[in-house]
């Protein structure tokens, strides 16, 4: 398979909204997706960007991506959050996902980032199992906590 | 009891690791913390800042902290990160962690952030407890993953 990796750029970012809705489809929870290619382009590409973007390419068509931003660990420092490592359903297992990664991690490592951390669904053991043989730990033990918007209102509301 | 909310300052980072490693001591981990009060100064006061805190203070002295910092959803847009809220052992069940919560919440509505996220420990009962009665919720399903610097340096010589 032959296909390239390089930064996004605001172009693509129709491809990496379709990219995203996939995700949210085979993560069961196809209608979450609330963000616009508007919000996207304007979120990753004005002054104040707030993610970068790994892109694979085959043939110029786009198959997959890796979107990342920084955090803050108050016990190592700056630390990077990889948010979604999407290959299409029509290109998995083909060395796409593993080829983004490794680019993620030499990004982490270059630029002296404390750590990679993220997110994986615990029945994705396809996952589970590539992250653990990369050397990659599974926390047990911590639970993520979501307050989300209509929550948070009425939350300020009572209180 | 009476105590004041405000944003940290330069000179509070002092006051503030001595949370964080009051904190990494609860939560079992008392070797975790490698960051100094220089990392703080610098890595929250200087151009690209990389957190904001709110401080709890009684008389003087600083009994409380929430630090967070902005993320990215590529479901809902910018979302607030609540890294750690720390209530000092013998200010705790005062109120100082809810006064700080509902700051930062405040802070999240006030300025369109879609969603507070953090994480918490299982075995946190009393946490869990005061997060849900407040209308956040706890995900089921989801597992945090860490590339540590070390696991992250195998991975690259390696691949």
């Amino acid at each position: 398979m032959n296909f390239t990796i390089r930064v996004a750029l605001k172009k693509d970012m129709v491809f990496v909204h379709q990219l995203i809705t996939e995700l949210a489809i085979f993560e069961k929870e196809p209608f979450a997706v609330e963000i616009t290619v508007a919000d996207l382009e304007k979120d990753g590409f004005s002054k104040d960007s707030k993610f970068k973007i790994f892109i694979a390419e085959e043939k110029g068509i786009i198959i997959g991506m890796a979107l990342f931003y920084e955090r803050y660990s108050t016990w190592k420092g700056k630390v990077i959050h990889l948010e979604d490592l999407i290959v299409t359903k029509s290109k998995r297992n083909l060395g796409v996902g593993k080829a983004l990664y490794r680019t993620l991690m030499q990004y982490a490592f270059d630029n002296n980032f404390k750590r990679v951390a993220w997110e994986v669904l615990d029945w994705n053991k396809n996952a589970i199992d590539f992250y653990e043989n990369t050397g990659a730990k599974i926390l047990k033990g911590w639970h993520v906590v979501h307050m989300n918007e209509q929550k948070l209102k009425n939350f300020i509301n009572k209180n």
